[in-house]
């Protein structure tokens, strides 16, 4: 049988700031991806939203972000692979203290934003994240870009690694995404983008930009759950795979 | 025989800025009050400074403080006991990452600064403080101030408490400390201190500000290394307190 | 001719995060009060906010707060006299940067939150924001609550003062607001909030929790935008008032 | 006569943190880069130090850093030029309001660390600092590397523009800094580079890596006051300036 995983970041408001439709995406996800208080959330809403995900039985991961509040971990930063270590570690610390306390285990650690695109090409700080991972927890599973060096660091250590899948994003013929910055990057055809989304997670494969067929892993793939449209593509997309046999499950329940 | 822990603040720098003379207070210190990043520190540094302890055989504890590094985390706040708990629980667990990195179990928690000495005479702070830490491990130890409601709202839900007095501060009729508003709050003669500090340990009795004998617990005896003469002081009563048959030794080596 | 100015905290917005309507209570309000980026609002929010409101032709005054973006700015917090002092200057001239770019000119200085709600009832905090804004420039007017310290501060030393008054608060016989910890703080009945704010201005008095009418000075309405139910008490406040005959005009345009 | 300014970075403390030995940087220099508060200073120490530098007589500039007080401000970070252009704004705003309080006149703007590396090699960033500039206040000079992108941007628009140079760097045949990365990039003979630096001054030129002579603008020199060793290499290049009959004297007094 078929099963993949799918992840949604949440817990990313933050003070009298709320962002997310959390209580509502967490009827559709396994993964939930929780800010750790750098990029997005703080204290309470790590604590309100890991209780949120307990009680809806979703598997919990660290979302850890560059310390950049005011660009929302979004904006690439030069930081070394020893602060990255460092910075990995201590939010997957602070969200540990959420997890214990609830006395759930937390099921994995997924970089966040400028952070997440930057270790899938740059292979020293991949390394530095999944040494920082490893160093906490090596049971942590990193969810990182399918077929980055991110994906390869953690092999290389040892450390499980889960392979994230996009549903509207294109791809090269060498399996990484086509950036954001050409043409055609971003599938706009829902319809194309679920169907996609199934091949991907039924046959192994995609079909890039080129029109290559190439082979691809989708352990978990990314949904959003920040309006309305996004949360009916979320259910769409799970009723699709589900038509398809396809078991939704988390990570850790494979 | 007699024996007293010997704690300090250490790990206060942050980035570029430097403060404390860590690696030489670790010669003489039993405990050492990691901060979190909160008030001071960050991850590079909370991890050098774990590692620097853990070479030492220094136990290792969490220092939470204030979110508020303009103010150094001594600046009076008022949070909700949610908002406190949440706040104690992040800070833990950021540390927590690397001690648990390093293959060592934190020993125990210590307020910082306005946190401290608001949650000393504040039952619902103390509460939500205790409540907080019992959550993320009940095996950690609260040091708090000798006869406040730290120590008592550890108690009451069965949370190890140590307590801590102050070589050179005076104190009230009812085991509190002067307040640094009025005068002789601090304890300038420093061979007195030594003295008071020896009783404490030794007999369990203080002389308070009235002139009266009180009973008093010394667990731990606080002392600073942010300057060479306080270094000096810490030698000297160290070795008062050795010459007298006191042992310096961890709260958990007890 | 009565007149009276109707002021609403805009440009609270933050990064990725967004609070308020601010274009629609723009077209409502004579006087906007911008977050200056250390409770909320950022440079980009800062310039946006001031654009709008000058193509509204809207008067704007800078609001600053607490160093508490995680508080937004409502915790209480203890800072000494000196370090208001600078933290009122250093938010004024950040805003003034973006009045002075687009050639318009600063109107009034309102603190926000528990730095207004504090320096209302304490001497020494509200002389030293007083004088922090008369050091930058002594023709910025103080917006701050009816009956504080903040006006007698600001009148000991020639700056001009402006008098806001609450629709919706209840108030003590010696002119000071009601607690919001005793019941009957704040007024429900929405009809009853705007009669009595149609005659604190065009009669000068407000009838107190007691039952007794006490005069009141009333310059500004504090009104919110960040619901559409507040959008339209503001309507009607801004209707009834208009049908008593009282022009709604900025604090300079009187 | 030959004449050139020294510019040293002041108030970069920041809290309980001390960086700096300003009070006696300032006997020799005649230009002061306030840190704005983002990457270093806060506002209590940007009060002291626009009145240090007013009292020692030397011109106050603002030095505007990426918000990245963690890293000191030196780590890239990839903004865009309207966030870029916002930031600057803000920060010299900040700093107006102090010297605007002492009724002095701020001279210059120096971008710091990493926003100054990155604006000399890029066109639109630095189009957008110094368009910030002009838009607060078009007679403030910018100060940048000389040769650089800043340089440029500045004269695009008519912003005054001085052109900063380094004693102990090696410069490339195009005027440009050899990079740190390169082995050379630094001269650590500091009669050398006093030497470099007064025929900079003096005859407008400097020898290169390669060994040509090109011509070179030195209206300011960068120094620094964070150590003994340091002060005592400022002492000696100015003494070794005026040896050769220059004056130095800060940008705004030529």
């Amino acid at each position: 049988m078929y099963q993949v995983d799918l992840n949604s970041d949440l817990g990313e408001s933050f003070g009298a700031y709320t962002i997310g439709m959390d209580s509502e995406i967490l009827k559709y996800v396994s993964s939930a991806n929780v800010a750790c208080g750098w990029h997005a959330g703080d204290p309470m809403v790590m604590e309100k939203t890991v209780a949120l995900a307990a009680e809806a039985g979703t598997a919990v991961g660290a979302h850890p972000g560059y310390p950049d509040l005011m660009g929302f971990g979004r904006r690439n930063m030069v930081v070394t692979p020893a602060e990255a270590k460092a910075y990995i570690k201590y939010q997957i610390g602070a969200l540990l203290a959420f997890t214990e306390s609830r006395g759930i285990k937390m099921q994995h650690v997924k970089p966040h934003g400028a952070f997440y695109n930057m270790a899938a090409v740059d292979e020293k700080l991949a390394d530095a994240i999944c040494e920082g991972i490893y160093e906490v927890d090596p049971s942590l599973i990193l969810l990182g870009l399918a077929n980055s060096r991110m994906i390869s660091s953690a092999e290389k250590i040892g450390l499980p690694a889960a392979s994230e899948v996009f549903a509207d994003r294109a791809y090269n013929d060498d399996g990484t995404l086509v950036s954001r910055k050409l043409p055609g990057a971003v599938i706009h055809d829902k319809e194309l983008a679920i169907a996609r989304t199934v091949r991907m997670v039924t046959e192994g494969v995609v079909e890039t930009a080129s029109g290559k067929l190439i082979p691809i892993k989708a352990d978990s793939i990314c949904v959003h759950g920040d309006n309305p449209s996004a949360l009916e593509f979320v259910k769409n997309i799970k009723a699709a795979l589900e038509a398809k046999g396809v078991r939704i499950c988390s990570l850790s329940a494979r």
